[in-house]
């Protein structure tokens, strides 16, 4: 570039734009005017209260004020600064966290099959009968058999039931268990170093736990138990990400994806036979990233016969794993064009700290294929036309804060990229990931921590009410209307309720 | 709203905008498309490399993309995402950051007067005659004096030589001392556990070195060795920010802010003199903000007096000290609006990691005060329009990525906002604040760690030419033309040292 042209470049750009007046009113009121402007674009802005939620939305800011000036004050008490793991129990005894609970929060949209329900549960499986263990050096092998198994497992086949009692105490064998259905330890700093590092012991937990789940009674009960744990959680609609694993029965048959799908209907409509108040939920076909191009062929072809089968059950597909490992969607391309006109899409996509890498660029191959959500998009405040396409194409980016803190992309979740999502009103739906494994509840910790450590301080009522919506509006449920209609008759039963107990 | 209402707005957001087409070309066109719309979009991508520049590029990014190819495959020995203490050293030893140290940076626009020197070098200057020592319980008092002092320090004033030599080595006197002129510990993540934690110490230092750095003489020598630092370091040029602190000499005479001032501008001269290829230097008058309205007054008084003694060493005003502990912005309104039309500000704004506090509203502030730089704006990307404001104002923000790691703002460098401050071509240059404090060089690690940890791994020479360049156009240097022209000689003297070695 020419000296005097680059001098002129210079001069121009750095010459103050505005006159710069001095008086002080003025300026103050165009400080506020700022300030205020920006609020009246965040996510939830747009939602009008009404009087009674207005009395509610008081009693929310006091709490939600009250936490935040304390750790303004005193950082090192500061919650949300710290590991989840440190915290994860502490919250639930804050009033806030009890409103949230109570809160009707719509719908899960982002949450993986067989990792949804906490250690304690898994660990009352391990109770039932015929259940066979096996012990590697860092493994674990379960299965369900009428008899001793005979297949190679690294060491030895044993009842659990036998194991169990040949410790010295039924505690002592069950902590030992334990550890292999969470990620929770007391030193997560220490043990979980780098990303690797937590998402090996995160995958090892599906390779350990595969036998126990995979066992078709368990998946069922597994299933019916995850509904009723989001009913609790007042939650009233879920889309299941699933691998479908091949499930087998007592005498060793084992049965195909579909029928897994099959199983899992069957599990939803006699839970809303027991439970008609749930609106149900849909699967979303999610299996292995780390394939080649020929077996995601087979995965299109699995999801059109579901699709043929259980046409109002199936929401559409994604493909799971860790996306630094490889495996980016480009590589399927041409699979997943060409079965685009029959299938939703749902891509996890931008799961990472990387920038320019194609961990980060997944981000654009989701977009141009159409997908319906992203799931996570952690990345994708590094691209700002990437972020204009989400907005004109109404995408909805499915945050799960707290997982992207436990697996390690952020430490302290007041750098999550969610704080800028919501400051800029994009099309966000809050979700949970995982739960189970780092002792979380279905969707209240995920919401809470959004409310306390990651939104303005500003953020009120509206920002909670719009998410809830958010996650009907952007959901593929069957009868919007219906059930924006029956969450409109349970929020303000909600707020009722806590404006009664106050006044 | 009401319910018809809520469902048509609901159904019309999540209607897909677009009509899908399932064409395989075209999808991966669109994509291609839009990633490179992205890269045109980024800070950098407007600077044409000439042949010679091409070449050196190739040179840089054959070096970067092997550091980071390495560090995606294996996250354990990815220097970026771990601790700042655990890494400064070894990456020293990188060919990119020998590169990078022989690159002319333009200017060093955010810089603290006693923080730039490294721990041995504060160590050298406890040799000096005439020092005394006072080790209190967790302080340390310096004096120099003629004779023993008298004043109060708690324990009791002895000669720093003395005190050397009763040690069994005089290395394990040296090795104990040096800990209060650094933060660098083995074990940061155990002992800094809160951001308060490690500002303390931070703070500590200024406070402990305090009597030996006013020293008239010492103070005079810092600042000396501190341009040749800069100069060794390929920097042109440097504004200052300083308290001023009240020097004083030997017989215990005690000058006012307005002799540091003069102090410097001596000391600069002689430096010009000495090394007529530097640049030179101004002063950016930085006190403290833990003060009242009537202080901060005074302040800009002595502002006022040195612009009359030296109009073309003062660059202008800022306000230093940990935002989060209060004293924000607003409360100085009045007499910051009263000075502004005849001083330039540069204010600290949104060094935290809060949101929606005073903290981060400080950029609101520093904005309508007319700021023509704002040092740190860590939390500026939380603020959507008050991005928009800086772009259009052409406020520059004074990134330093490595103190706001090392203060324990963000963790992984990766999730700084400096890397949506690229993506989006924000007026941005690149500072060190402190480097003294964590053995840094005095712009080649922050350079470093923004090329190789923070900005898009697609980010080439062009963005470092284009940050050196804003370094120059940003700072408030008297001579524009002639620095950018003989910035523009030294760039092409580098581009084709590397490239003649290399071909």
């Amino acid at each position: 570039m020419p000296q005097k042209w680059l001098v002129f470049v210079c001069t121009l750009i750095t010459t103050p734009f505005l006159v710069f007046s001095g008086n002080v009113d003025f300026i103050i009121k165009e400080r506020a005017n700022l300030l205020q402007k920006e609020l009246d674009l965040m996510l939830g802005s747009d939602m009008v209260l009404t009087d009674s939620e207005k009395k509610a939305n008081e009693i929310f800011m006091d709490l939600k004020t009250r936490e935040l000036e304390y750790g303004f004050k005193n950082p090192q008490y500061y919650n949300c600064s710290k590991h989840f793991f440190e915290y994860n129990t502490e919250i639930m005894n804050s009033e806030l966290f009890k409103l949230i609970q109570k809160m009707p929060k719509g719908a899960l949209l982002h949450a993986h099959d067989t990792a949804l329900l906490k250690a304690d549960y898994v660990l009352n499986l391990t109770y039932w009968d015929n259940l066979y263990v096996c012990f590697q050096e860092n493994n674990i092998n379960f299965l369900f058999s009428e008899d001793r198994p005979t297949t190679f497992c690294g060491t030895k086949w044993e009842l659990v039931k036998d194991k169990r009692y040949s410790f010295s105490t039924v505690e002592e064998f069950d902590n030992e268990l334990k550890k292999y259905f969470t990620l929770v330890i007391h030193n997560p700093k220490e043990v979980y170093t780098d990303i690797n590092g937590v998402w090996k012991k995160f995958q090892d937990y599906f390779i350990n736990t595969e036998g126990l789940f995979s066992y078709k009674p368990v998946w069922e009960k597994y299933f019916y138990d995850t509904l009723k744990s989001a009913r609790d959680d007042n939650i009233m609609y879920l889309e299941i990400r699933s691998v479908l694993p091949p499930l087998y029965d007592i005498k060793g048959n084992v049965f195909d994806s579909i029928t897994t799908a099959e199983c899992y209907k069957k599990v939803l409509d006699k839970f809303k036979t027991d439970f008609p108040d749930f609106f149900g939920a849909k699967l979303i076909y999610a299996p292995s990233r780390s394939v080649d191009a020929e077996v995601v062929k087979k995965y299109m072809e699995i999801a059109k016969e579901i699709k043929k089968k259980m046409p109002d059950f199936l929401a559409g597909f994604d493909l799971v794993g860790q996306e630094d490992l490889g495996a980016p969607i480009k590589e399927f391309m041409s699979e997943l064009i060409e079965a685009s006109d029959e299938t939703n899409y749902f891509f996890h996509a931008g799961e990472t700290n990387w920038y320019g890498t194609s961990s980060d660029e997944n981000l654009a191959d989701a977009i141009v294929l159409g997908a319906r959500r992203i799931g996570h998009a952690f990345a994708i405040v590094k691209h700002p036309l990437l972020m204009e396409e989400v907005k004109k194409r109404n995408i909805a980016l499915e945050v799960n804060v707290i997982s992207n803190a436990v697996l390690k992309l952020v430490e302290d979740v007041r750098n999550h990229p969610l704080a800028l999502l919501l400051a800029q009103n994009m099309p966000v739906v809050i979700s949970s990931d995982d739960p189970g494994l780092w002792e979380a509840e279905m969707l209240s910790h995920d919401f809470y921590v959004t409310f306390v450590g990651v939104a303005s301080k500003h953020a009120d009522l509206r920002l909670l009410k719009k998410l809830a919506f958010n996650s009907l509006c952007y959901s593929e449920i069957s009868n919007k209307d219906k059930a924006l209609h029956e969450f409109n008759i349970r929020w303000t039963k909600f707020i009722d309720s806590i404006v009664k107990d106050k006044w």
